[in-house]
């Protein structure tokens, strides 16, 4: 069981766009850029997450992504559901209604014990996940993240914001 | 996010071997036929549950697979590691150290927090899976069968253990 590279890319692209300043985007070139990722598959992870509404994007030189909504009401859940969908890991394929024990269909309860057993699990990880908002990861990885590279993102930040301000020339 | 069909094929197959009676065993190409799943596919996951040491398999006529312990010491983590491994889901490829904003290795703390809040939602996961065990899944099983499929099914078994036996001619 695997969740794609992607979540992992998209959770961190969604953790800068909550330290932004406000009213401030920044383009999938840039996103890439700052995590030394490959672009064109990242801004495929970014689409995932405008479509589910997670962020928005503009076109044009002051565009790009930012959160469209509050980094607190965007939970690993919501990332984890946008790319990847939200099916569960668990299909049930109902093999309980085959071979020489079969019986008519409706003779069965509604759901498998063992698919109700594995959705139960699977619920427990999408509580957790739920309970965890871009908000806080941002401030803990903020406060955990080491001094000067604080700085140092700080300093990269700066220069783009300047560049798409068009004060840098 | 999806867990391989195997992991249903292999649990609904520990069920069964947890309701043979005492020194049986079944064959894979049995317990492909109770389940009507393809044989070969079966017989992998079988080897993987074999290999984690969850049931033995033993050659000849009157060999099969059986559980190696009390069903009640095996539990659905078990049967997902078997067949899964026991790689996290989410792997973190340490994307915080890439970049405009990156710094000395020695300067980050062990665990990036993302990866700590996504691996502690697989946390929840496990520990639920580790507290159910295919004891309890085989009663819950019986108990909610359609009596006519139990009673079809307990038919089929007693069969196929007959001629084990060899006494069926």
């Amino acid at each position: 069981m695997r969740l794609g590279e992607g979540v992992e890319w998209a959770t961190h692209c969604l953790v800068v766009l909550a330290l932004l300043p406000e009213g401030e985007a920044l383009s999938a070139r840039r996103l890439a850029e700052y995590h030394d990722v490959p672009g064109p598959y990242l801004a495929k992870s970014l689409q995932a997450l405008a479509t589910a509404g997670l962020v928005t994007s503009r076109a044009g030189r002051r565009g790009g992504y930012r959160l469209a909504r509050p980094a607190s009401a965007v939970s690993l859940l919501d990332v984890i559901t946008a790319l990847e969908g939200s099916q569960p890991a668990f299909r049930c394929t109902e093999i309980r209604r085959r071979g020489p024990a079969a019986v008519a269909r409706g003779a069965y309860g509604p759901v498998c014990a063992i698919a109700r057993a594995m959705w139960r699990a699977e619920e427990s990880w999408r509580r957790e996940l739920a309970a965890t908002s871009i908000g806080d990861l941002a401030q803990t990885v903020l406060s955990e993240a080491p001094p000067r590279a604080v700085e140092k993102g700080g300093a990269w930040l700066g220069r783009v914001l300047e560049v798409r301000r068009g004060s840098a020339g």
